[in-house]
């Protein structure tokens, strides 16, 4: 076994034996200016489609680069975790939100505009950066995709009804998390977190009339909305998600120390 | 039904019937100058020990000030969360756990110096402040003791080992988290989460040779630090902890809205 390589990029192209990877200028730049590679320097890869590979830099200039794939290192996984769908917050809090909802697998985040939201707007490609920039920290296999903001109403009246949709209730009637996720554990699912102020009484009575909402329960505290979406993916994550297969035997065959 | 005030506040002082409560200069200030209260202005209080009270303000000048407790709206509920033992982390990151763990009823904070840390102090006065922020934001009746930073070696050897550590274990044998916590959810309960780098191979051995410890699995992908921390505290309340119960009742009868 050798040592796991450091580095670990999203690549937007196919990976496979014997293929070359395009490197674009900015991806040729951090790997050339700031982590100081040369040719020869081994990568992993991964594109959401074709599992983790080992790759080595063939060429690195200030416009570009390109990579080989030299070995498959992990085999692509399905990644269904529940969706997040989430109201813009303030102060950094949003790029953190994504951040965490990548390492806790979300399936695909959701900037969702309410009555009291205070953000009305997101800024798509540094969200989408962040989203990345996670997962190729976190060694996840996918980047979820990362919507651009839509009002709650639309977004409701173009609802699968096949997947449930978990809202964390700040109040009113609600079933434990672990009651409802248990209940449903087989199903697509996604959350839906409000602003820090909370819905307002319009919104919550569309959300009850819904077949498909299941107000869920976060105990007595009242959570901010930043640790509500990623206490929701935790516990969905640990009931019905990977998080129940036995740890660390999923991550390649690199010494780990 | 009147309004619940929106203002709530930690004050070390007892709560009960007609007592006076002192305000402190810092609090008086903040009553005065950021709030623009008043006297006959009224907010929340709790100390941890008698429940939460609706208080009115009596007097309020630069130097402090005074308030009347009139009625308590929340009884004391017991407080075992699990603590947190969690390695200082750069970059503000100290700060965020804290107020999450806060929200996520952590019974105690306790942060941990390890081989691979690389933050070697605490501001301990700040975290204090930061976990009575949150406790005083997410409507807790108490607020978690921070403890000063300590080497992980010599919180091992004083441990009581009545209280299980759960250890997030980035590799190695673990058992998912919903079969750990499940399996031992009556006992009282810590959580232990490395730094960014991880455990060095002697702190491994030496916690997999302590019957207290049990290591448990996040998951498949890497997770923060920081993140590592609140996702165990979250699966805790939500298998063992008070998210158990059914929401929406505990809190005080104002209304929502």
């Amino acid at each position: 076994m050798t040592d796991r390589p450091r580095t670990r990029l999203y690549l937007d192209a196919p990976l496979g034996s014997g293929l070359p990877v395009a490197l674009d200028g900015d991806r040729a730049h951090y790997l050339r200016a700031v982590l100081r590679l040369e040719p020869g320097a081994r990568l992993l890869a991964f594109n959401g489609r074709d599992g983790e590979w080992l790759v080595e830099v063939t060429r690195l200039s200030k416009s570009g680069g390109e990579a080989a794939c030299l070995e498959r290192v992990r085999p692509q996984v399905p990644d269904n975790g529940p969706w997040l769908l989430f109201a813009p917050l303030k102060g950094g809090r949003t790029e953190y939100v994504v951040e965490k909802a990548v390492e806790l697998g979300a399936g695909l985040l959701q900037p969702t505009y309410t009555r009291r939201g205070d953000v009305a707007r997101v800024n798509l490609d540094r969200l989408r950066a962040n989203a990345v920039e996670a997962a190729e920290q976190c060694e996840r296999l996918s980047v979820p995709e990362v919507r651009d903001g839509q009002p709650l109403d639309r977004l409701l009246a173009g609802w699968d009804p096949g997947r449930i949709l978990f809202v964390a209730a700040e109040s009113g009637r609600a079933e434990p998390m672990v009651t409802a996720v248990t209940a449903r554990k087989a199903q697509p699912a996604a959350f839906l977190v409000g602003p820090e102020g909370g819905f307002d009484a319009r919104e919550l009575d569309a959300l009850n009339t819904l077949p498909f909402v299941v107000p869920v329960g976060l105990g007595p505290r009242v959570l901010r909305a930043d640790t509500a979406g990623f206490a929701a993916l935790a516990v969905w994550q640990a009931l019905a998600g990977d998080w129940t297969r036995d740890g660390g035997d999923s991550r390649p065959p690199f010494r780990a120390d």
